[in-house]
């Protein structure tokens, strides 16, 4: 763990491939996780298999996603598109003076590999205006391939970190390290639009060369 | 030269170490090159410092831009951002029905480093919606560093190329191809915004690794 303390994580709709992925990653690196799902049973089956999977002792739990997002003082969002809005609405009061980790790419079928941002400017900056100025919403983790963070082989994509505190960047930055990632600092939150679109042109690429995990790296600096 | 005939390629703002870059990669390639500029003689100049670097017989000239724009079958973009709709509304009728490449970045000083789109949601767009639907734009080149370009060094960086139509965007990866770079179909040209916000996104990450060609390479295919 690179952070200073010991810090509990929840992941909100952390049933599906990109939460497991996350909570493996993290388990193994010494956090606490609570795993959020809409069903408790759901949320308590997904701990129980991450918790096989790292197979040494790690604190995993899973509970329902208030009582997720309430209990952890950074909650990370990894639900589909379609219901970022109503989840971010769902959880405003419990994750007030927090730090919000988003995960959400805006995928809008059927033309999956086509740009399509909402209002707000992406995902990163309607979680920040739903939330309100009182919380911390960094976006990252968006162009990984899931199956990889998973099984625990490497994941050859760097992590494109954004949001408006730059403190909160470095805190999100120490903990794509912990993942074994290299994350970068990518700036503002209104730079979210490039790594959640980036997405979308990467499953383009997937689709023209036949592969599952495409990824980015960025070139010419030292690591 | 990939393609299958013999082009002529206009390099408008050609003066430029974006255009005198490009120029130079395709001349050695073969095609012919007419570089464009508002004055005369610092087309013509930039025309012989090309050959001069070249250093074989290549065919590049130097003309004034509408009269580069209007020879060329091919036209490419290498403006500063300050001047793109403003030429875009002068070459309009030179480039009815013709390919035109646009090669543009919006950073708007001070905040280079943070995404900043036009109404329309990117350059890209912005030309296409200045040139009309007769012109086939396509956008490619953003996150190149021209220095390595120009010197004929390796550039460590990968070309996403976006645009409406799809043949044009495989002719223009031809072109990519010949300037001895990796290009990738990037998809629609709603997705022109990803590629031309990474730069200001480059441009951060030059700032902190302490470099001035950082760049991106998608992982996870075949080459």
């Amino acid at each position: 763990m690179t952070t200073s303390n010991p810090k509990t994580i929840a992941i909100l709709g952390g049933t599906g491939k990109e939460g497991k992925g996350l909570a493996y990653r993290w388990a193994l690196a010494g956090y606490t996780i609570i795993i959020g799902s809409r069903t408790t049973d759901k949320a308590i089956s997904a701990a129980e298999e991450v918790i096989g999977l790292v197979g040494k002792k790690v604190h995993v739990k899973g509970v329902e996603n208030t009582i997720a997002a309430r209990e952890a003082e950074i909650v990370v969002l990894t639900v589909p598109y379609s219901f970022h809005r109503e989840m971010l609405e769902f959880i405003r009061p419990e994750v007030q003076g927090k730090l919000v980790i988003d995960v959400t790419v805006p995928i809008v079928p059927p033309k999956v590999t086509k740009v399509q941002m909402p209002p707000e400017g992406s995902a990163a900056q309607q979680a920040q205006s739903i939330l309100g100025e009182n919380v911390k919403v960094v976006a990252a983790f968006q162009n990984i391939s899931y199956e990889n963070l998973l099984s625990g082989e490497t994941v050859d994509c760097d992590v494109l970190v954004t949001g408006t505190d730059k403190e909160a960047r470095t805190l999100v930055l120490d903990l794509v390290k912990d993942t074994g990632l290299f994350g970068l600092d990518a700036g503002p939150i209104e730079n979210s639009v490039v790594v959640e679109g980036m997405t979308s042109i990467l499953i383009g690429i997937n689709k023209q060369f036949g592969v599952h995990a495409s990824g980015i790296r960025i070139t010419g600096i030292s690591r």
